[in-house]
């Protein structure tokens, strides 16, 4: 199974390229904006595609050609103007879906928020209100297509190293999860088909993560 | 026909509430965000309704309870941060939709932008494009609504006073077109059926307005 990671170059993007590269059965293909991106991924002897969230739905589609699955985990990042909140994690994400359709790859998996729902973007406060709406319109986008989706929505993310460890319950309080664990859970997820067609939180808690992703099933 | 307009304190909202004050047959309730810009409506003899866009849907559909016909002609403006783009152009809107179907308001006209398409994205200089995206998926919320809608596409709007005569076709190039003239095409829209479900680009042209939106049955 071939997986275009898109936001490959960003912190959960770079541990799952490594984790499928460990895996059985899986390979990446990086999708990156920048040639100088990379080398991390030919270490990984992981193919690169050059493409910029940016660019057309044309361009996402070529770097998608002839793989299996997406997952999109790319994001503006709080380094950016807020204007690039609507062009990335919006219409970033819409234009990769728009693509996979393109491209005929059936599987989706989404790297969402903690919480996307209509109430969380009331109850946000209003710097982080934007963000949080346009995730949630990228979301109910992918629900609305006929794409094998899995939505994950990952607690407050930290470089801590994995414990292995989650918990999937829907609302759930907020608490943190290691960018590894939520890297491991992607992985998990292409793994198990039944993830397919569901939307789950996760943080760390006390369940190994293969087993709290097949409990979602 | 009682009519809600979303965004009544605008220049076109201004210009909209005093013209259906002088029709036959319609009657204005002004959603306003502030009590001081009360006074206006009041000496129009409109109903006025104090919501912030960014409330929740249930205090926007109490609004528009009791009315027959929605007009969201608000927007955030270039005075205010680019988050608010997401937040009022496309949030703003979709909560609005969201109530109309709350408050069972089956009659919805939305003000768009002249080129919403994907293409149109694209296209626009990146200071311009965050706002194209959200009037984009404002518009693609609400066509995929069984709401009665209208979407009217304006041409660069100007506080020149109006000439009553416009041009309606699809992908015209971009002119001009004063407010006072998108006042009036919406008051058209308002009063023939025919233009539900359509959506249309308006520049200022040589027929008469009531004449071009008959024309577009």
């Amino acid at each position: 199974m071939k997986v275009l990671v898109v936001g490959a170059n960003g912190q959960i993007g770079k541990h799952l390229v490594s984790f499928i590269k460990e895996s059985e059965g899986l390979e990446a293909r990086a999708m990156i904006r920048k040639e100088e991106q990379a080398p991390f991924f030919e270490k990984l002897e992981a193919e690169t595609a050059i493409v910029d969230l940016e660019d057309d739905v044309e361009a996402i589609a070529k770097a998608a050609e002839g793989v299996d699955a997406i997952v999109f985990t790319a994001g503006s990042g709080p380094h950016t103007g807020k204007d690039k909140t609507i062009l990335i994690d919006l219409d970033g994400a819409v234009k990769t879906i728009e693509a996979a359709k393109m491209a005929g790859v059936k599987r989706f998996i989404m790297i969402s928020s903690f919480d996307t729902s209509r109430e969380a973007i009331q109850a946000a406060p209003s710097s982080f209100a934007p963000y949080v709406a346009a995730k949630h319109y990228a979301d109910e986008w992918l629900k609305d297509t006929d794409l094998d989706y899995t939505i994950i929505h990952p607690g407050a993310l930290t470089n801590d190293e994995g414990t292995g460890q989650i918990k999937t319950h829907q609302e759930s309080e907020i608490r943190e999860v290691p960018r590894e664990d939520v890297a491991k859970v992607i992985v998990a997820s292409l793994e198990n088909d039944t993830t397919i067609g569901k939307a789950f939180q996760v943080v760390t808690g006390d369940v190994p993560i293969s087993e709290a992703v097949n409990a979602l099933s």
